[in-house]
């Protein structure tokens, strides 16, 4: 699969920011942050990476295309799980390094750990600075990771 | 100020991802990612990074404090706007890298464009790999950049 397209070439600061040309700043490691949001409900499922390959697949063909960085490829996202992510709306944030799409999540859930989100733990504010923080748990499973990603859930 | 938490030390996968324990995975740079969205609307405002200090400041004053990767500072959203961030919930994800904040947005917008988000362009999906993509304009700009933050809009 050859899905690679011209994005625009950085310009100055104005036109990044306020012009109709794409030009994602990749990183050093060539990769932009892509947070995924739930189209109906608005929840955050998971935050990752796209080098210009999952980028560019992820626009072609409406479907979320990630590069894992631990696993140093590219990733369809549901492609063990059969848990996939049609895209209904992406979005670039002013400096372009960022994408935000909103997705129907295919499945029970877009975590690997078996949860609808990989934001599943809140973390307690207002705690004076030295206190243990305890992470609390706001969401139960909603599959079981074993069984469909066998026994190394990833 | 001084407000340092000794986070937990980063323990085995399952540890990390099945744990109460807030172990937050800094990246080289020392900073992990934080989402942040309207706590009413859910919309996504924008994505930053936190330092150990900022996430620190984040968590004991429940406002959000981030770290500018291009000034090297840290930075007090609304320090020079006024348009600061009350924090209503604050996750984290499963690997521990990245941290979700639902805020209160004080006045107009979260951008330093002039727009509540700094998500405003959307990019068009299912498009030939070759063909030059057109982001497309979605949101109005809130507030004059230009009138808050003075001639070098930040």
């Amino acid at each position: 699969m050859e899905d690679s397209y011209s994005f625009a070439e950085r310009g100055s600061t104005e036109q990044v920011e306020e012009g109709h040309a794409f030009a994602p700043k990749f990183d050093a490691d060539g990769l932009v942050t892509c947070v995924t949001s739930d189209a109906s409900t608005g929840e955050i499922l998971m935050v990752a990476h796209m080098n210009a390959e999952a980028l560019a697949r992820t626009i072609a063909h409406g479907e979320a295309w990630y590069f894992s960085r631990s696993r140093r490829r590219l990733w369809r996202k549901g492609e063990t799980s059969g848990h996939i992510q049609r895209v209904v709306e992406m979005r670039v944030d002013c400096d372009q390094d960022a994408v935000w799409i909103k997705v129907e999540q295919a499945g029970p859930g877009a975590c690997h750990t078996g949860r609808r989100s990989c934001f599943y733990r809140a973390v307690p504010l207002g705690k004076d600075p030295d206190a243990a923080l305890t992470l609390q748990f706001r969401d139960d499973k909603a599959f079981d990771p074993h069984a469909v990603y066998g026994a190394k859930a990833k």
